[in-house]
């Protein structure tokens, strides 16, 4: 313990950490230690913490104090504050208090920074927003994602299923919603390195037009399609999404619509509307929120540019203005806390190889962008959304879901 | 054919005659021939008609070429206006022509008007608008629902299934949706006549409040659950949805949302968070809306007063504000026209009984509305939703939906 520490001992807090313990208390009291530069320890309860956050510098502790989330991510990201504890955990506890206590005022004056904020995904904008994340290198998402390249929300039909079983059984999963028929025809939108697209017309006979405007996984999903022989049947095109011509069977989107932005769904319901067939389905399957709240504005400047979550009556701008019914909703929001358990494990196995790749630094970033996801989805902060939708005038509707679960 | 048409004969139409003409171009030219009270008779275009209006004298006429949809309605009501022809696919044409040629200027100024005239359900006018339709005898609807008495959207598992049997069916989909285990409590608003918390309380172990505010419903839904002896375990309380209390493991609404009106709906949320426990699941089963848009004029004059049908966006506003997650939403729109259609049927076998509790204008006015009703929900006019909510921090949900179907 250094000496400023121990000279206010029994006595009470430094100005600093009467500063934290108000913030703490502004909180609702998360069950969380803080350990300052001088040795200082602050909690706001007598609860056992759930983690210890020590703060090794002046000015990283005041960075935090100024802009707590931000600056949090920040100084981990940086070396400057260490957590004792799982992340995930320390994480899920500041969630937990600010639903359990309520939060709606500052919710709002969130809400309104956010729209003056917000920037658009113009055609020039996405290209970049998309290559920030996508292009750090297929080697880099080799290392931690499962066989299938799958960066999306598993499917686990049980707890038992492996990450990439769970990856495969969403891709069936989406292909049952859709009904597809051999010969028919499907356009993705955002279709990732693509085996969703090769499964779709490996398994289900049908033709797939693939977009995507990362070059990276244009250039991977290319060579998978020729070494699985499927180059015929499936068509990868560098694109954006809103350049998609011709009518299908199906459109599906599979993890794009977070980077779409919310002033454009109007546009892409029109695009999935004119895409259709009289008898097409679209199904679209994205991040999603109970109630609109902006993207953390850290995980908006350092890990997802551009990136907006939705909650389903702003998806609803999609659909409702385009004479599209939705026929199904589904929320799998605990198969992306799984699904992300599943990736912190294997990107801490290889954190040694990513820190080689970039540094020590990128490998916090990513470790606390991973820890959030996965608190995120344990409390309901984020949802994930699957909604299938079809012209409002096709009858050749199933009766039932059954066909979804009888195989 | 009367002098009159015979003098224009070939050289062409009268004066109103010319004017329906342009009155059916502007709905994108229907199918329909119509006979005026000369013997005119006057069509749109060459096509085969789907059914034959003939508006029997000069006073319906004017009526409808002055306020066409509304007085429509009222002049077959009155028997001055004859239908020859199946009524349902007659209406399906008008709406089938207004979609596919597109009315979204029409529709902006419908909905303007609509909101400026929509009327609140104060608790009292709730009670007025709901014996307007409910009360009209527990004899009447005997005569035509099922012997379940439901008088909402059946679940036809196949086509094969009697309108019976497909009630059941939905009163157990709806069950397995909200997963109910024995010894558990449930809130139902609006019971209609009880048939579905007997069935819960019966089939599922749970323990039943049950709220509706007609009272003919109410006293019958006690006497069955008095017969099957199962009165200790459903109690039925006649009294307004806004006044339930308590806190329950599940909250189920089928066939009530119709009539709580868009601006209650928040309110309505409210209700459904606070009277759920953590774990608690809320089933909301409704006529929907692809967009926004007015109930038709005439069917909240004449059926269902105070009633509004909800697009998804528009529900949203009970989820949204009150920390309630979406786990599902099916959509059973070629269920209700399916169930429509045994409507239709029996109500006709049972005119003449209809007629002596009425008269003859009440059975051509709910003729039309059946009809129209059908017409509906086969041209995607309206959709079913049936919409599962739980408590935002609940993480006690099933993997998959396969428990609604493996049975």
């Amino acid at each position: 313990m250094s000496k400023a520490a121990e000279s206010e001992g029994r006595s009470g807090h430094s100005m600093q950490g009467r500063l934290l313990m108000g913030l703490l208390a502004l909180l609702n009291r998360p069950r969380v230690r803080f350990i300052l530069p001088s040795g200082e320890s602050v909690s706001a309860g007598k609860d056992v913490p759930v983690a210890d956050v020590k703060i090794k510098n002046a000015r990283a502790l005041t960075r935090l104090l100024a802009d707590p989330g931000f600056q949090f991510a920040e100084g981990y990201t940086a070396g400057d504050i260490e957590v004792n504890g799982d992340l995930s955990v320390l994480i899920e506890e500041f969630y937990r208090c600010r639903v359990e206590h309520g939060d709606s005022k500052g919710l709002a004056a969130q809400i309104g920074s956010w729209l003056r904020r917000a920037r658009s995904n113009t055609l020039t904008t996405a290209r970049f927003n998309i290559h920030h994340h996508y292009d750090l290198g297929n080697a880099f998402y080799a290392l931690w994602l499962d066989p299938t390249l799958s960066y999306t929300c598993a499917y686990f039909r049980s707890r038992q299923m492996t990450l990439e079983h769970a990856q495969v059984a969403k891709m069936h999963h989406v292909a049952r919603k859709l009904r597809l028929r051999a010969g028919e025809s499907v356009v993705e939108a955002g279709c990732g390195w693509g085996r969703l697209a090769l499964t779709l017309a490996r398994d289900y006979g049908v033709r797939v037009r693939a977009f995507n405007i990362s070059t990276e996984q244009i250039a991977s999903a290319r060579e998978a399609a020729w070494r699985a022989g499927l180059d015929d049947r499936v068509e990868f095109v560098e694109d954006d999404y809103r350049n998609i011509t011709g009518r299908y069977d199906a459109f599906v989107s599979v993890g794009m619509l977070e980077h779409v932005g919310i002033a454009n769904y109007p546009e892409l319901g029109r695009l999935v509307r004119r895409s259709l067939t009289s008898t097409g389905r679209g199904l679209i399957h994205t991040i999603g929120r109970n109630a609109p709240l902006p993207l953390d504005r850290w995980i908006r400047k350092r890990i997802f540019p551009g990136a907006e979550i939705p909650s389903l009556a702003q998806m609803s701008s999609i659909f409702e203005p385009n004479e599209l019914s939705v026929l199904d909703v589904e929320n799998l929001r605990l198969h992306y806390a799984y699904t992300l358990e599943y990736w912190r494990a294997s990107f801490e196995g290889a954190r040694e190889r990513v820190a080689e790749m970039f540094d020590d630094a990128f490998v916090r970033m990513w470790r606390l962008y991973l820890a959030g996801a996965a608190a995120a989805f344990r409390t309901g902060e984020m949802q994930l959304f699957q909604v299938l939708v079809t012209p409002r005038n096709n009858n050749d509707l199933p009766l039932t879901r059954e066909h979804l679960y009888l195989i």
